[in-house]
């Protein structure tokens, strides 16, 4: 089970129930949307305390608190060793009720291209930001005031003999429940995918339930295949550990 | 389909068909056999070639040449970039009719442990080394004469973000035709399970194809999970590249 819901879930959920109307908005046949501004960034290790509270939405979602056992100090001895793209990869997902303001300062005094251009959108949202019961929780401590955290995407390399190429595995692709079906998380996955092919990768992967028909749909619709016959094997836990006292 | 097939196939094939008799060795009711030694021990640059052929034999054996684009220039561009185990690593696995003669002389010029310690095991084979037909294509060019490539494991790192840690994700276990059902396979996955373990990782992951049972039970007595539920999604070819235009 574990993460591979959230990626789904996020990406492609069933319709939403109808939201309740807004007081002071009209009634009418089209569903209420409200207008924000949208930024994927790389993550920076000051996102950490907010990487690890989505990664532990995600078990509480998938019923798999049990097997979380992450720190923000575990996150923070593996993410952000390498240069992004070549080892543990975070995007963040920020929403705003405002523009953002574009920051280049940093690139000029290094005078080089950043490591990842952010990529601005604007996206129609089933509720305003203000409603979000956790503001203040997810408030993007990287950018300005009103910019609240509404998800990521965790991937890494991998490899295609095959190809002779590298390519993507995203192994997580979050949006907060609040931010869900507004079409952030195909955001999320399509900013994988575009970065992928402009390194020159040959494929991107990831794993989807079978039961998910609703994301298997979509994930067709956005081009790739489903391999149906393969099976994902885990070896973990003390069956994993056993292995130390081998020969 | 893809490589994969070679994982299982490799690891856990159907048992093999009962073998001619050797004209000079007694009848008898168990298997013939011809002990040999192997040697499992990190992939050079100058085995380039030779992984190279193995690849091939591959996607000749799930019938994909098809989907075949690697070359040589192309493993190397992107192999031996970075430190073992970090990136995609390759483990060769050799055999010979005559015991491994220890190097550690390149260890000692460089005062300080090797970044993988070979691991020496001895097994019996089917048939005589002397009778692989391919044995000067795959002489092993990095150990003495009477040595031979057997077949390889590719993996590179992934990551658990449940679990805070690090994995190893097992793209490949290839064993050549000829030394297959001999437990070759075996010795490959559980040397890069324990390397896993060794690093501190919390697991190892691969694929299997679901028609294959007999892989499957191998899997799951070596204490791996099988996740009936999980589809592995791609996107590669052109639907892949046609995100280089999207926004």
């Amino acid at each position: 089970m574990e993460y591979f819901l959230s990626l789904l879930t996020a990406a492609a959920a069933p319709p939403p129930p109808s939201p309740a109307p807004a007081s002071t908005a009209p009634h009418n046949s089209t569903q209420m949307a409200f207008p924000v501004f949208t930024r994927i960034r790389l993550a920076q290790p000051t996102d950490v305390p907010q990487i690890h509270k989505l990664i532990h939405q995600m078990a509480i979602f998938e019923r798999l608190t049990h097997l979380f056992t992450a720190t923000e100090a575990s996150l923070s001895s593996v993410l952000f060793k390498s240069p992004p793209f070549q080892s543990v990869t975070i995007f963040i997902l920020e929403v705003s009720s405002q523009p953002f303001i574009i920051e280049e300062e940093e690139d000029l005094i290094n005078n080089s291209p950043p490591l990842y251009q952010p990529k601005f959108q604007t996206a129609n949202l089933d509720h305003p930001i203000a409603e979000d019961p956790e503001i203040e929780t997810f408030k993007s401590l990287n950018s300005g005031d009103n910019v609240v955290i509404g998800g990521f995407a965790l991937f890494f390399p991998n490899y295609s003999p095959f190809l002779g190429k590298p390519g993507f595995y995203v192994e997580n692709l979050f949006v907060r429940e609040r931010y869900r079906r507004n079409g952030l998380g195909k955001m999320l996955l399509i900013a994988v995918v575009k970065k992928a092919v402009e390194m020159g990768c040959g494929r991107v992967e990831w794993v989807v339930l079978d039961w998910n028909v609703n994301a298997i749909k979509f994930y067709e619709e956005m081009g790739a295949q489903i391999q149906h016959d393969y099976r994902f094997c885990r070896l973990t836990g003390d069956a994993f550990q056993a292995y130390a006292s081998t020969n």
